[in-house]
């Protein structure tokens, strides 16, 4: 079998370079670039791993039945995307570094639009459970100037790893947005973050199970900044000493800037706005630098569908 | 933004190398090298083309359509990796050319399992409309002797560009298997290939269509030949003069040497064995030469599902 090896690979690239060729006619030369870096790619991958027919047997079988469970609360081909780092590569390339700005992470699927305004100071627990938290922080430019009015969307899951919108109940809760005051400055109640994992009773979370992979994500809090004239930024912090950062993220969210230390503190030490807790708190800070640049990107990126 | 191009390059790749290393656990070293391959290839062409957040929701989009159209008779990933080259790709590697044997193609969705036996010389079309076409070869060793009581199965379309399974109405025609006689030699009745379009009214033949790509397969007649020794033979043959052969088969089927001369005769030429016929007839010769091998292979990817 190994005698034509020369003859043998001539043949494969000769097909690679048909189906290349096959784009040339696209109106559209974006679509053309990205159709044909698609095949020379998928084909490369075919060709390093000497795909046999009962592995690309499985790989149909996989996607359809990644088809057959997405439905509006399910995107088991966003999941398969993130498991993969490629949701993250995308964010990688689509933010490339400015300066000192705070680095950006994967936005999530459970962001929603129209989650209610707090005050400076606010609660945006809404009664999920949980440690309470208080976060404080800047928004500044990447010269150092206050960013006052800035709009800041948070969102977490609750003790048990669930999201609001995970009950579908109708809840809302650990959710909200704030606008910074005039220093730039922004507070609110949150809760210390907790790890959870993602969907995995499908075929993306056979696949973490049969390559030795833990489905959990790094404990986190979301945030979306917005503010005029600056790149939105969509980001979380980690939680420093969580288990799961050493064990690793299943989406490769984390950057290790983003880590912050959450401090904790008995029932009895005096609260900020002296809220009323019945155990343990916790505080964290978090200075945001945003670069110049426009509010389009990754805001539109919230068009995304649910997971 | 391209000021720090080596240092977004060295975090990208970091985002690669991380991918990667999550694989390292994988009990099966098969599993973890195709993997890591995969993460890969799907990270270099995400950072080649640079795909934007709008273009990845695109890509979201039409693998969750894909999923939802695919149901039992119809096999939409199937349809993409046949469009992009990726099936015939896998037979190239998993066919590898021995000396003059006769070249492989995709094996297609319409293979049934338990066509009817036909005597030589019989009529594989069962009705099928259509040019009648007699058919006549040898199957032979890549030694030069002959193979006797090699089992040749043959489908095809009809001249509507549909095979019996498509009407779904339970008919069965123009496909039948027979055997080689003491010489090796086989000859039957089928119909004189015609082009028909893959279905091209999903995501797929949506893409084909924004790239300037015909959906329509050379005309093309099917055959499986097996015999205890050799390795198991798919293929097709193609029509020479055939317009499809110009303008590309959608799915990248086609083999130089697998284009044959299909003859037509005025009704009132004899036919062989005294066919009656009412309108031209064709004939085509196809000798046919096995490569030493197991059964196995191409007839497992006849457990691939229909399309």
């Amino acid at each position: 079998m190994e005698k034509d090896t020369t003859e043998q690979a001539a043949r494969e690239q000769e097909l690679v370079d048909q189906v290349v060729a096959s784009f040339a006619d696209a109106a559209d030369p974006r679509l053309q670039f990205v159709m044909q870096s698609l095949a020379k790619h998928l084909h490369a991958f075919i060709r390093e791993v000497r795909l046999t027919e009962a592995e690309w047997s499985t790989a149909i079988g996989f996607l359809t039945e990644a088809g057959h469970i997405t439905d509006e609360n399910r995107q088991e081909f966003i999941l398969l995307s993130d498991v993969l780092g490629a949701s993250m590569q995308v964010v990688a390339i689509n933010n490339e570094a400015q300066g000192n700005a705070t680095e950006a992470t994967v936005f999530g699927p459970f962001f929603l639009d129209d989650a209610p305004r707090i005050e400076l100071g606010g609660d945006a627990t809404f009664g999920a459970s949980g440690e309470p938290c208080h976060v404080v922080g800047s928004v500044k430019s990447t010269d150092g100037s206050a960013i006052p009015g800035a709009r800041v969307e948070v969102w977490e899951a609750d003790e048990d790893g669930m999201y609001d919108v995970q009950y579908n109940d109708g809840r809302r809760a650990a959710r909200a947005h704030l606008f910074t005051d005039d220093e730039g400055n922004y507070n609110f109640w949150g809760l210390v973050p907790t790890p959870y994992p993602i969907p995995h009773d499908g075929p993306v979370g056979r696949m973490l199970q049969a390559t030795g992979r833990s489905p959990v994500r790094a404990s986190h809090l979301h945030f979306m900044v917005t503010a005029a004239g600056y790149r939105t930024l969509v980001t979380h912090i980690f939680v420093l000493g969580d288990d799961q950062l050493e064990i690793g993220d299943s989406v490769f969210g984390v950057k290790e800037s983003l880590i912050k230390v959450f401090t904790h503190h008995a029932p009895d030490v005096p609260t900020p706005g002296g809220r009323v807790v019945t155990g343990d708190w916790g505080d964290v800070r978090f200075d945001i630098v945003l670069a110049p640049g426009s509010n389009e990107g990754m805001r539109a990126a919230g068009a995304s569908p649910a997971r």
